[in-house]
């Protein structure tokens, strides 16, 4: 049996054990000191950002195992990143758990963590560590840009085409799995691996704020209709969505594959907007992910979708915290 | 009454209210968008910490006014980029809220944090809203200091002299008195406004870094006892501390001065190592702030406290997370 640590001392030293020898030009300075020290390159922006991860809110401690705990809350906030074009350096974890969490749980965790830091070459700077009756986790990641490539949301106009990566709604169909929901059929592997182990769009990403490819771009994590009128507002636009056009699961009912890709939750696929004239660079797939044309900018700022040749507004039936819980009862299907 | 906010929508849009046309040559994109972006000048280093602040464990919502919880949660966290010799430039805040604090707590909470980012020139570049059952903050601070300039806990030496800023016990003393604990005497109005609006010794860690003047620095936040060890752990060495020298509060009796002075937390002043040669250049004030030498770095690794002639090992009785809790019943004096 792993034995349990009884202070912060000892979570500090087993932390600092697994993740010896984290060093890197860009972090000078990591674990042990007030502060970290770090320093972007020449030419080069930092990027930040930071997530919460709460047990019963975000996952649940009976559910996910610590190892994808620990995987996914690196991977969702490294996401951002990837949505501004920007590389992962290192990142501040910050973690309360309860006592009867810091044996075996603990090494479970930080060997899922370890894992996605080495994965999106993301070092651990330092952190904060407390006790707390659930499992919190939030999640600083810092990250570098080549200056003035960062792709923001607010940079779409009118007439530029909208394009999504990989198959939407397959993250809350993993969920679904995981909470064994009756009536779900055959589930692929690939969704519940999307939604414990997710993997942020990094390379995409910096290649299309490399090459200035995206006028506009964010990652999808509430879902398609509560992200994509966030991109809109930012940018004072609105969109035409082609429902028909939507990357969504393949063999399963189709009604319920629109309803997942338009406001399933925990995909981290990047939605980014491009001109025109910009349109032929973007293939099929990059790197082996697909890309698909979904719709566009448009003037009015309204955020239509378009099925059967009808038009109607999209409402937001995505994530919000505010809203919905995973560990809540009564809060089932798409989290609505 | 001010009315309560119902979506994560909500919330954000108040915070981008209250922080608006806050911007910076640090900080190029805040709110808004995926992630924060920022740029060091140069020949400067970018500095990095972050910070639990948790209703129950680090205050108390019956207690602390709002205004209080959110000055202190960004004066804790910039009180480490101090401890470094940085300036902090900006911050993303995660904050966690049961919905009854959606209304007047928030607006109280969101002012008192504001007031501090000005006081310390540091911008709200961003962060995550969710909802919980307790308030849970978590503030990450980024801060900048001339590159090779930075002070860290590891560069003591034998025979270096130790000085700590202020007078320690301070905020102890006001965490006493806001819990109206029995026998106490007279307390003095800054001991409650200390507990309350910690000022982070910015100015003082600057001067230090920036002429080279200390060879080791942390900032007190765990109390003397509990903080030294890891300013000599991670030096290396060993320190003797005069029981007689330590800068206690005047006027109350003399044992319960030096355990609180020993053990109290959340005083957050700087504690720092100096060469011999520099000890000239340290007067006993630096701005109005009492610099007082309390003992002197030693090669045997021990921390002893020298009282009336003898001298005896120093046991860490200063706040532990995973020991303590501001909130637990049967959590008394000194959180011991």
């Amino acid at each position: 049996m792993t034995p349990r640590l009884t202070g912060e001392g000892d979570i500090v030293r087993k932390i600092e054990k697994i993740f010896a020898g984290e060093q890197s030009s860009f972090l000078r300075v990591g674990m042990g000191d007030d502060a970290a020290l770090c320093r972007a390159g020449r030419g080069q922006e930092t990027v930040l950002t930071c997530d919460w991860f709460l047990e019963g809110m975000h996952f649940l401690r009976d559910k996910h195992p610590p190892d994808a705990v620990g995987w996914k809350c690196l991977a969702r906030a490294a996401s951002d990143i990837a949505a501004m074009g920007g590389a992962p350096r290192c990142f501040l974890l910050s973690l309360a758990l309860p006592a009867n969490c810091t044996g075996k749980w603990l090494i479970g965790f930080l060997l899922g963590l370890r894992r996605a830091a080495r994965r999106l070459g993301c070092r651990l700077a330092g952190g904060d560590t407390t006790r707390w009756k659930e499992i919190l986790i939030n999640v600083t990641v810092i990250g570098e840009l080549s200056a003035a490539r960062a792709v923001l949301r607010s940079g779409a106009h009118a007439g530029d085409l909208l394009y999504v990566s990989g198959t939407l709604g397959e993250a809350e169909m993993g969920l679904r799995q995981l909470r064994r929901e009756r009536g779900l059929g055959h589930v692929p592997k690939a969704c519940i691996r999307k939604y414990l182990y997710p993997e942020p769009r990094l390379a995409l990403g910096q290649w299309l704020a490399l090459n200035r490819l995206a006028s506009a771009m964010m990652d999808l994590s509430d879902g398609l209709s509560s992200d994509l009128p966030r991109l809109c507002s930012q940018s004072g636009v609105g969109a035409r969505l082609e429902a028909a056009r939507l990357p969504r699961i393949p063999r399963i009912d189709r009604e319920d594959g629109l309803k997942l890709a338009l406001h399933g939750g925990d995909d981290y696929e990047l939605l980014f907007a491009v001109r025109p004239k910009n349109a032929p660079k973007i293939a099929s797939k990059f790197r082996g992910l697909a890309l698909t044309r979904i719709g566009e900018i448009t003037r009015e700022k309204k955020v239509l979708l378009e099925e059967g040749g009808k038009s109607s507004p999209l409402a937001s039936y995505g994530w919000d915290p505010f809203r919905n819980c995973l560990g809540a009862p009564g809060c089932g299907e798409l989290r609505r």
